[in-house]
């Protein structure tokens, strides 16, 4: 892509060129010593609210200090730090990710986008790079929901989505809000975060998909982040003993949900030939009474579809309640679709995907575009100021995994494209 | 159907005649209060070896020795009432069922059986019916398998299956061996009760399901009892992110299990068309990881395929097979398919259907031929004896619950047949 805006490249080349490798490599391995897991990898379970979060939060905010930003954690414990050199004025603009993992998750999902914005803000200072604006490295809470629902909560209340209150009233399964929760690690602090008083934001995160590592390419320019649509779907019929019941008498449950799971995956590959990104997914499903000997009765399933064009969910979620009506009518079973969990598809901000395009360019290496298939904190941001997502490779795709794996080379190029793009929008 | 015994149907009708409805009722409902299930319907839990069990066969053991009977236990708990009446020779004619339930299983599965063919006994002393056999009332140890698997237990150690020693040895979830549950109640006797030493062997159960009740029918001869073969099937794909990996990507285990509960649908429909007997079902479906967000990595199914011809059970393991293959090629997910429990179809003895049929015509009532779909002991009584099965209507079917029920009108009708039948066998 073509450097259109008129910034000095060889600037943003210098920022990149002094992004430490070692100094990342550095503060993500210590990152990934609190709460690891034993065992093959690199795991670490580090929910919101446990120790190993109080831990990876200290170190967070003593690195950010060592770094000269000034920090701050508002109500639900979003943590940031803020760089405001003299001369910067006006918005900030932003970059981080999140801290938290799922159970036994991988170290770089969230703390390598984290890490990657305090870099990028040291390799500006190292580089004597003057920043127009103020910069903010930013770690969200929550992002996963292992512990609280629903994911993305700390970016939810910065973006406005949800309010503080309810966020903190959020209970764990054992009932533990996350006020209770915060106030136990020492992390429940004033105020909200507000996302909005952002001029832009960034977020360097793992690809957790092969087409990085299957290009060869070290950075993925995030054009869209995938909608995400849930549906709850249930299929009742008659449960039968198994040696009694001739075929010509039964009211199958599975028999009806199998139709089920082969109509969805026809209709979403059906779909991918005007839009690649469309998926169609059965990955739960319960059987009832579930035994060898015994005719189901009832099948209940959890059925995702995503893709970056809401036609294209709309579509999906029509053909599998159309696909339930043709099952209850010529197999006498009764169907149920509820649509829940439903977040839109989320174009990124052309300006920031032209400082990504054009950090990439300043540090020499090389970006493509594609878009997000899993859910990001940027979602919510980008419902209130300009957004942009970078994707580093994942070795194998593998992650919510100690398998996951980028190899620091790798972790340290995407970061140069990040910090090229920050001071390019910094500037 | 005719009367092609010779015998004197008079005595047979007048056998029939002495049935007497309120006695066989009060042995079954006290029979019901063992490890009686509180709420709705009529529900009880008897595992063999329990005090609920040790109730029932105290029970049993007083009511056969009121009749009149000497009772016998054998070492695997078999419990045997002989009535041997002067004059009566040879080899004896026995009849029985079994007390065990599965957890929460009805009233009439198993004692009907048992109470029937004592009621049968007292029935023909009350008619003053001289046998020339003599005449046993059977109890067998643990068909059901609920405690002690496999199922049909004490009748496959009778029928020689089985050792003794190896009866004995089985344990239940807690490592209990059945000798030490079965010494635990004072039911383990000694010797095995030898089934092949029998002239002929009765057996009335429940339908289990609504042929009888359908046609208002009050008895049906079981022409042969349906053979069984389960098998375990596993297709293996590759679990990955549901968002991040492209249809085209994917290797789905759940869409490839789907073809296959549907193929073997479609297989089983078919063969109807040549044997209305054959059934095939996918009972049990496990999948892993079973997440909403995550396509499946692993699908266990358990399927379990019936028909009174063995050609049939083989052909649905076939086209099960093969639709496997054809996954496996098509889809490249890994195809495994285990053919374990395996009994193969029992025709029951022309001359104890037709001492049945007599039975129905010296009683006055009606009697169709029909198969028996679910397993019994008299499949292992059948392979050293002439053996002969009887069903009396279950309403609406339903058996394994509390809501089995058999009206107190046609357990007497059905009994009066079994004892008419029993009757002409012994004469």
């Amino acid at each position: 892509m073509d450097d259109d805006s008129g910034e000095d490249t060889g600037t943003e080349g210098t920022v990149a060129a002094a992004v430490d490798e070692a100094r990342l490599r550095e503060d993500v391995e210590r990152n990934g010593e609190f709460g690891a897991v034993p065992g093959e990898g690199h795991g670490r379970t580090v929910l919101p609210g446990t120790e190993p979060n109080r831990e990876a939060r200290e170190y967070l905010l003593d690195r950010l200090e060592a770094a000269g930003l000034t920090v701050d954690v508002d109500a639900v414990g979003n943590l940031v730090g803020r760089w405001d050199p003299p001369g910067a004025s006006g918005a900030p603009v932003a970059a981080g990710s999140h801290l938290d993992s799922v159970p036994e998750g991988g170290i770089f999902d969230g703390p390598l986008g984290v890490y990657a914005a305090l870099e990028a803000v040291r390799a500006m200072r190292d580089a004597e790079f003057d920043p127009a604006r103020p910069v903010e490295v930013v770690s969200f809470t929550g992002e996963e929901g292992s512990r609280f629902d629903p994911g993305l909560l700390g970016s939810s209340v910065a973006a406005g989505e949800h309010t503080v209150e309810a966020a903190l009233a959020r209970t764990d399964d054992d009932g533990v809000t996350l006020e209770a929760a915060l106030e136990g690690i020492g992390f429940r602090g004033e105020g909200r975060l507000d996302a909005a008083g952002w001029d832009a934001w960034l977020e360097l995160h793992v690809e957790q998909h092969t087409e990085l590592e299957s290009r060869g390419v070290p950075a993925g320019v995030v054009t869209d982040v995938t909608g995400i649509t849930h549906c709850a779907v249930t299929v009742r019929g008659e449960a039968n003993h198994a040696g009694s019941t001739p075929m010509g008498d039964r009211s199958d449950a599975l028999c009806a949900a199998a139709e089920f799971v082969t109509d969805l995956e026809r209709a979403a590959n059906e779909r991918t030939g005007v839009d690649p990104a469309a998926v169609g997914t059965v990955g739960r499903l319960d059987l009832s009474p579930n035994a060898t000997n015994v005719v189901p009765g009832r099948v209940e399933m959890g059925v995702d579809v995503r893709s970056i064009e809401r036609e294209s969910m709309d579509h999906l979620v029509d053909a599998a309640r159309e696909s339930l009506d043709r099952l209850a009518d010529q197999r006498g079973v009764e169907t149920d679709l509820e649509r829940g969990f439903d977040l839109r598809p989320t174009p990124m901000a052309a300006r920031c995907r032209a400082a990504l395009h054009g950090g990439a360019d300043a540090a020499g290496l090389e970006a493509v575009d594609l878009h997000s298939g899993a859910a990001h904190d940027s979602m919510h941001v980008a419902a209130v100021t300009d957004a942009g997502m970078l994707f580093a490779p994942s070795r194998d795709g593998i992650s919510h995994s100690p398998g996951e794996w980028t190899d620091w080379a790798d972790c340290a190029a995407a970061t140069r494209v990040l910090a090229a793009g920050l001071a390019r929008l910094a500037a």
